[in-house]
């Protein structure tokens, strides 16, 4: 099994599930590659030190420019805040190496067309890890939906709750805040939230043409971290649109971090002339099913609780009965990343599919800010 | 349509859901006959002739012996506490009357079995308000077992759960509060709650062979309100047990008061080599039902929402997906019991079947008391 | 108790619910008036004849202009098609007579502008059957909002999902599909379904001050039963819209006759700074409730079994864990419709409150066809 | 941070589940012993160098006796089956090794009282590999028990529900089948599944002083695979039991491998005076919480999300809402080991607590043989 030098940008949340991801993957999956925690990079150097030490990562990096040019490494993660994806791409992709990113690609369609055209350029295996597709209910759903069991798909829903903004108190930006802070962030929920419902959606069910959408920010002014002042917010606190798939199918999506009661809901549902499929977030391990060719009097929603062996991804885990979690979509895009370079392929989400969502997360902020009907694309 | 003369012993609870069943069967179901609410009897005149006037009785009895008696009765609806049961209905069968009885029959199985006996010699019509059969999602259940949809059937579990009495205040005796007392109810949780679970059990499942139970009286005396006294608690307030179907399947029952939290929370499964069946009181519109035979990724447990047209007596009520109550198995039961008189027929359960869960109650307060298994019989 | 006679207009699905409430509803609420069923009205007279015979009804009229100005008769009950809403409130208001109308008022809201005008010229009680106010969870929502325990409102989404129109062998018009005619109905799900989110979330959270809305007809063409011809449908299969309510919460709003496996499935959230609600129809015996005040680790969503004595209505029906069904809101509606009348008042929704329901889904077809933000009102 | 060198027994399911945890833990809490996969010791050669090359072991053993005296060794952790679990144990301790053995300890309690003999003598450190008390929500309900949330308990009941044995057609003993060999496993579903429910309920709520109890072999001969003949079936299929817990409680308790539709349904339930409490394994990551204190309209049972950072075990995984799963309950296990091995201390349950629930399982199996009810106990 050959090694694969994994250069990670990011010691943040998100720099916790991929490392999770590469420690893990090969205890559990037959791969091409052996991924190596090779570097962690950040600016904060103790703290980069810690992070490296619990995750067993052989070095640390201050400066990414260093890093993304280091013979050591062959793959650049970047788990760094938005506003950090384009620059590092460019610069990986510039220098050969397979380039990871988290969602979403750039701030705006605009930075995301670049890190496009850097990868396709460079011709480097890249991905984005939009990692709901790997919950295994949604790829079940996925092959339900290939296979052609929905029949003609009318109805799209999708919806992304959260609670933990509400409080007035809490400040924008700084560290484990930036996602309040649209210069980093890019936007609020439309690129943070949305954009998972809208890469799931468009992979399930084709891409979305045109938009009317709306926004809100609840709270005006915060506290900001860095400067210490009382400063206008500048993000999306909440973000709902109305649209139309190219396949004629109604699309009527929401986002929040206002809605009391729900820590991370993120909900779809899919209804279709003979069957229809709902799965959410907060119950992950389900994917609820109704399929009108049953028998009449037997028709009823079914709840599947994907822990089988022949369920997807299943049979890398435990018994039946027995369910995974959050962290093991990471792992499993990690898994299909590391085959497909195997292959010589990008895994799925590329860059230039993750920008799709971009287009789609772009027109909807000008929409709101316009109250018209938005089409889509570059 | 023939008219039905109907005597109501009773105007408790049980009294109200019965007139309510009379009052109503005929707008929602073809019957040979038109029922009339002809008197209603009770002891207190005047609580009698309010509710008399509330539901439309031609007119009001204080004596029982006389309403039995009377030629412009030809029913005789007993709604009254168990201690009156055996009395009124031997009492009426020889006057010739059809006889319908609130559960349980008797106090116990040696009441019951003169009751059955009375009707039988007098060749009277007769049925007992087992009404939970009459549920659409129970009875769809009893047409899924009853076409062998389960397969063998190994495992049946019931359990009916209340919280009503677990404070020490609440007195036991008299008014509304009669089910405390022993004298007058026979037993506690066993003959009002696990009657009804043994009912639903055998009608769908067959006789019960042999029981091992265990019961217990949390709060052990209490104030009786007809002596004004504090006196030791004769009911158990909760019942278990564990037994053998003569199909082989094991059985596993529990009736309490003492289940923090729920209020009728009547629970039935049944697990068969092929599919099983969940149903409970507290969405009794749904059943649950699980198919082994369904396609294996797509295996899951089925919420029905029995409210569709081809569902057990949902032809009769609203359009799709809007669900009846609980005071609709009594009107059920009461199409059920008019229709098969118009045959000349005792509507099921007859006193004879309802005698048979007697037979088991008994075994079970049998062996609670001796510690020992028990089996089911006269 | 004083009588009160009702002429009913229309043997449909909605002449059942109403008849079936005015026939109950003494038995069950203390009431300053006594419905008596007098007249049934109806086109076709051989079927009014059976349908009035199963009802009780006292006699049968084949002309609503005769019978809105029968001295015998004190209310007009409308449960006919949409189309004749507007002319019979009329004539029955200028009868002097009180009135009670099935939803919508009329057709759109030009329609229902002459029955508000006529009904207060002519100063008769007055209301509309918007049923699912009394739904005993949803008026216990009522009584959380007005309380303040939700603080402020962020968000408030409601969705109506059916699917028995997706079958393209369904005709139009006719007998029992005149929903799908938009010449009677004026509107597909709109009228039909979205009307019921709308009357209720401007009960519960005010008014709403703008949409942006979309529509969609699946199927274009249907055979007409009344020309035996295919013809263009003209009504709506879906409708959905983003708006924004008087007090700053973001509403969300979506109805739809092709959500395959979704009978009547109506759902509403709120989304308050402190607590949050979510309500289903399927299950409408249940309250979801989710308090953030609540102690932290044992936060989460409540399921109140609305069965209990000091539930909104409940202390008429039954015993705690004992549900009531569909049809009992409609009971709850006629009660207090003649508490109100005893009072010399309407009840709640009046026809003036019902037409701002219509300023709203006139918005909603309007935006529709315009792609674009419209403001609500007259 | 000290190396904790660690000795492995067994390749099979719990052997993963065991390195797993090890290689995990440390990466997620902070702990006084670094572990180390120093060994894996199984009798296949060739199988046992694939599972220590996937799960980097250092070395590979293929005779336990070996293991267990080798000086390299700090930690022998027992995965393989039943039988073996009582000499190596013995073995281990002689050797001052601490021990952790997977459940059950012995294959009855006749061998579990040596293993305790023999730690307890050597003075090493010792655990039981019981991880459901490790599951968030399970702790949580501990926290609340311990707290007097409850108040007085009432009920207990617990039921681990599986259907992977109802084929006719599957074999007995042998590699990953040993549980249905009586030899090996030393009983059926009492020792398998029963025990993990008897385990946690004497941790709730205390010891349980007797039990009647009911067991059943549905299928009564299987082929073996060792000797390739069909032979009887000397395990229980299904195992059930009421029974009387020290404070007063009533025991409902069931194991069976023939509840079709259930694949892992471990739930337990306990209801107290002012609360109560249920689980299920199937979304482990959720607790039902009922307080009768709460506000009356507003009662009902609470569907809590345990992935908060104050419920237990979670501030060290992700954010709010995002879910764990099955592994990490061991992990959760590893790290209170390692944490109470910093204080010299051994980890609940240790093997002389494990004893506790084989006096109990022994207790079950004499009384379905006896048919009688069976004091718990040495």
């Amino acid at each position: 099994m050959k090694k694969l030098n994994i250069g990670m940008v990011g010691y943040g949340f998100m720099g916790r599930t991929h490392s999770n991801a590469f420690l893990k993957v090969a205890n559990f999956f037959d791969l091409p590659y052996q991924p190596v925690l090779k570097a962690l990079c950040a600016r904060n150097a103790e703290r980069a030190k810690a992070f490296a030490a619990n995750w067993g990562y052989a070095s640390v990096e201050t400066d990414w420019r260093k890093l993304v040019v280091s013979p050591d490494i062959d793959l650049i993660d970047i788990a760094s805040p938005n506003d950090t994806h384009m620059e590092i791409a460019v610069a990986a992709a510039k220098a050969g190496k397979m380039v990871m990113c988290e969602k979403p690609l750039g701030r705006n369609a605009a930075e995301s067309e670049q890190m496009v055209q850097a990868v396709e350029e460079a011709g480097v295996l890249n991905s984005v890890w939009y990692n709901y597709r790997r919950v295994p209910a949604v790829t079940l759903a996925k092959h339900l939906v290939d296979d052609g069991r929905l029949g003609r798909i009318f109805h799209y829903r999708a919806k992304f709750l959260q609670d933990w903004t509400i409080s007035s108190d809490l400040p924008q930006g700084g560290e484990g805040l930036w996602r309040l802070d649209v210069n980093v962030a890019g936007s609020g929920v439309t690129g943070d939230l949305l954009a998972h419902c809208i890469d799931t959606a468009m992979w399930l069910n084709g891409p979305i043409d045109e938009v009317s959408a709306m926004t809100e920010t609840f709270i005006k002014s915060r506290k900001h971290n860095l400067t210490g002042k009382v400063e206008p917010v500048g993000i999306d606190d909440a973000s709902a649109f109305l649209g139309r798939f190219r396949n004629g199918a109604l699309a009527t999506f929401e986002a929040t971090r206002y809605a009391r009661g729900h820590k991370a809901l993120y909900t779809l549902e899919i209804n279709g002339e003979n069957a229809s499929i709902m799965w959410d977030l907060h119950d992950l391990h389900r994917l609820q099913y109704f399929d009108h060719r049953d028998e009449g009097v037997l028709r009823g929603w079914r709840s599947i609780h994907i822990s089988d062996r022949d369920h997807p991804y299943m049979s890398a885990w435990w018994v039946p009965g027995l369910q995974i979690g959050y962290e093991h979509t990471f792992i499993h895009q990690a898994a299909d990343f590391l085959r497909a370079a195997g292959d010589g392929k990008s895994a799925a989400p590329s860059f230039r599919e993750a920008l799709q969502t971009d287009y789609v997360t772009d027109a909807v902020l000008q929409s709101a800010a316009n109250r018209n009907w938005v089409k889509v694309g570059p």
